[in-house]
């Protein structure tokens, strides 16, 4: 990728903004504006140098979108693919992606927020959407299988519940701001996806 | 209201759009480009009339939005006093609570989805989450209640609990389409809200 190919040119150590920090801020100038709605001057009026000087680094506004969403994509099909590969029960592998999920979106919050609001009107955004739907044909393959394993209730539909799941899951990016631990919000979303609030305890 | 004036002058009937279709196909037209990228100009070409005609029922495009976010907030607001006004435990007018958000959001798709893209840029934005706060203390009221009354489990807490059942919620404006008959949907989301996805009757 022309990416690798420049920052391995030795380039990347000119003053200014190497990759990473770029496309950081280029991608919270997306999540403020949209995609749409961000030039490369815009980007460059608030980086404070010269459109040039971002070309430098990669092609275009599409590179930075395609490395943004990729971030996001690459840990959550990562988790997916650990949660698949597991042994166990699969409301156990379930389990296991529901929180690993959580630990991504909390930890690489710019960019799956950019990555939720992707709507597929460039290439870059439609091979996004196709790799999401291989994320959530795991899960609910996972629910549909938990439910013929009898540790889903039968009364829901995998299809469904996966995105029902998914849909509290990436509400976070609306509401929550991370505070360096995470372990309380992970318990929170895995105990009200899997035993809901209804405290059944003493019935 | 401007409005209220203005269709009560008798001038409604005139041929080409009323109020309610005139707003139904901005809302539309707001939910796919934004509400900060489309102009009076985009609306007018899509309706296929002048702007003048579009002033002719409305002040302009705050107006629009107004009456389009206000559509979703009278229904939300309207279930939320309905469940604090009811008798019975604080559990109960919570499932009445969500089971009516649900209805609202699958009745008023287009709207509930406007509403919740609203990020406060303007008089109207900012009236509109004002609003929406005074819904989400309903909801984490009758969950603190809920909690008191032993009918929630204790580890959750009210105000976490409350945005993501209403992140669960919230998130059908993504990808719910509705069919006509949509007790499946209001079903589903009361079940994983109120008791998760797990099968715990063989525990």
């Amino acid at each position: 990728m022309t990416t690798t190919q420049r920052t391995g040119s030795g380039r990347r150590g000119r003053p200014g903004y190497d990759l990473e920090s770029l496309l950081s801020i280029a991608v919270d100038l997306f999540n403020e504006r949209g995609y749409d709605g961000t030039s490369m001057e815009d980007l460059a009026r608030r980086l404070g140098i010269t459109k040039s000087a971002i070309y430098h680094h990669v092609s275009g506004k599409q590179e930075l979108l395609r490395l943004g969403v990729d971030r996001a994509l690459d840990g959550l099909l990562g988790v997916a693919d650990e949660a698949a590969a597991l042994q166990g029960r699969a409301i156990d592998r379930l389990d296991h992606l529901v929180r690993g999920s959580v630990a991504v979106l909390v930890d690489q919050l710019p960019f799956v927020t950019l990555l939720l609001r992707v709507r597929g009107n460039t290439d870059v955004e439609r091979d996004a959407l196709a790799r999401r739907r291989r994320f959530d044909r795991t899960v609910a393959d996972l629910v549909a299988q938990a439910e013929r394993d009898g540790d889903v209730r039968p009364d829901v539909d995998p299809a469904l519940t996966a995105r029902l799941l998914f849909g509290m899951v990436n509400s976070l990016v609306e509401w929550y701001r991370p505070r360096g631990d995470d372990t309380h919000i992970i318990d929170a979303v895995a105990s009200v996806a899997f035993h809901g609030i209804r405290d059944t305890t003493n019935r």
